[in-house]
């Protein structure tokens, strides 16, 4: 009888030893397969093996400002690994673009490059230049590899653009829509070659394109040392791609399906004067106090 | 001998039988975990229990149409629960219009309403009444619930605004930035009630607030089937809040933190003329003859 208790107890013993190693081993295959299910869901939603974008976006202030980075801000947080520069023309920063920057959720550097005294008093300014080369300066520092576009802050972008400018090598171009008196300025392709530009104003550049129209690889850029935009209203997009040199016309990439489609357009926004001001006394304790904090008196 | 090998061969079966239910017991508990984990994450990104937004943009055929349906797409794409009632001044839909709305994903009806044939010829067109009517016509024999908006195509929207005026109970209001020379058009808030409306221009209105101020709720509206927008330059809005009545000042529920945000700006778009014709024999075969056909000609 005793060695009957025994020999059930042992029985028993080996069968829980047995029943556990299986729970744990089923537990540990199930763990392994959601691992691996959690793993590939992660590089599906958020692509982290796509090149980087540098968005470069010259701003200055004025009652349009905060209205027009939040409509550019909600298309830009369309796309994954972009950096937003945002780059304004002023010697201080702003609280308010702070808060819409920080508001709209895209990953943002603020930074400020305000227009040299001597082009301040032109009548014509070379506004967004310094701020461009300001974008600039932040990529020979901080980027080694991606792509950066100049993308200022009241044109009109589809998404679809920022995937295929990603993967650009040396320099990409497409068509850009509502540009002078030909709607549209455009390479133009013949026998899926680059043969020339199309824009209602040529002025003698080499590359008459609109500031929307091109993307630079940052390798690229980074080979190029003394590369930059000039102070020359009308001829910064052809002389920072002059700068660029050597770049023959069949290094030049040709995205938007080779040029046949319009994915970018050169919207320009109204201008609002300056808001009169708020009678204080008059309306002391309402919420037009707390409001008029966020006009924009330029 | 005999009755050991059965004994063993009981045994052993026995135990596999065991295994084999404590295998298929944990692999159910484990399905059960994942299934649980799985609905409770549906719950969180699809948000399916939000009410409906139904958003009503009127629109026409013109240069800038396309890029401005762009913009304010990408801005609507991140709102959930959303119907985007695209409503075009036109007798035929226009095929580009149809691929710009594919292309962003936004869920739409792309519907028409041409403005009647007495208005057309008045130097003050009340453009768009005739889409918002449209766009009413839907909602009282599709919808039973949510919150309707009128957006126009150019002005611009912070999404966060979207979150709060879709649980609207009757008709909520807020500031909207651009407007007149104040700056900005806003309900006045005094002692937290409305006290009034801040405006450039009353012009004897009850309601002095801009179109992209305010939104209805749809059970609201369905309860008022008189409820309707007149033809009538400047008393659009107007005209139909007071078609709304009875609706008290104690009614209005006042948004973007008791109306001290700016969330709604009224942008306006720098009109282009008609693109010069392209010259289809020195340009044949390439690729401008594809982009001269989504080039619009107003």
């Amino acid at each position: 009888m005793k060695g009957n208790i025994n020999n059930n107890n042992m029985g028993l013993g080996k069968s829980i030893k047995m029943y556990l190693t299986i729970f744990v081993a089923t537990t540990c295959i199930y763990m392994l397969i959601y691992q691996y299910h959690m793993s590939t869901q992660e590089i599906d939603s958020n692509e982290v093996i796509k090149p980087p974008l540098y968005i470069i976006t010259p701003t200055y202030r004025r009652p349009e400002q905060l209205a027009e980075l939040t409509r550019l801000g909600y298309t830009l947080k369309h796309v994954t690994n972009l950096l937003w520069l945002v780059i304004e023309d002023a010697n201080e920063t702003s609280p308010l673009v702070f808060d819409i920057l920080d508001r709209i959720g895209v990953p943002y550097h603020y930074l400020l490059a305000p227009m040299p005294a001597q082009y301040r008093i032109k009548r014509f300014k070379p506004r967004g230049v310094s701020n461009r080369n300001r974008g600039l300066a932040y990529i020979r520092a901080n980027a080694t590899e991606g792509v950066f576009y100049f993308a200022d802050d009241d044109n009109t972008y589809d998404v679809s653009l920022f995937e295929q400018m990603r993967y650009t090598k040396m320099v990409s171009m497409w068509p850009v829509g509502l540009v002078t008196n030909t709607g549209v300025s455009s390479p133009i392709v013949r026998d899926g070659k680059l043969n020339g530009f199309y824009d209602g104003w040529i002025g003698g550049r080499k590359y008459p394109v609109d500031m929307a129209g091109f993307a630079v690889s940052v390798k690229f850029l980074l080979q190029r040392p003394n590369a930059t935009m000039p102070f020359v209203v009308g001829y910064e997009e052809d002389g920072f791609l002059r700068s660029l040199k050597p770049l023959s016309n069949d290094d030049i990439e040709l995205l938007a399906n080779k040029c046949t489609e319009i994915l970018t357009w050169h919207t320009q926004t109204k201008k609002n004067p300056s808001a009169i001001a708020l009678n204080q006394t008059r309306y002391g304790g309402t919420n037009l106090i707390a409001i008029d904090k966020l006009l924009v008196r330029s």
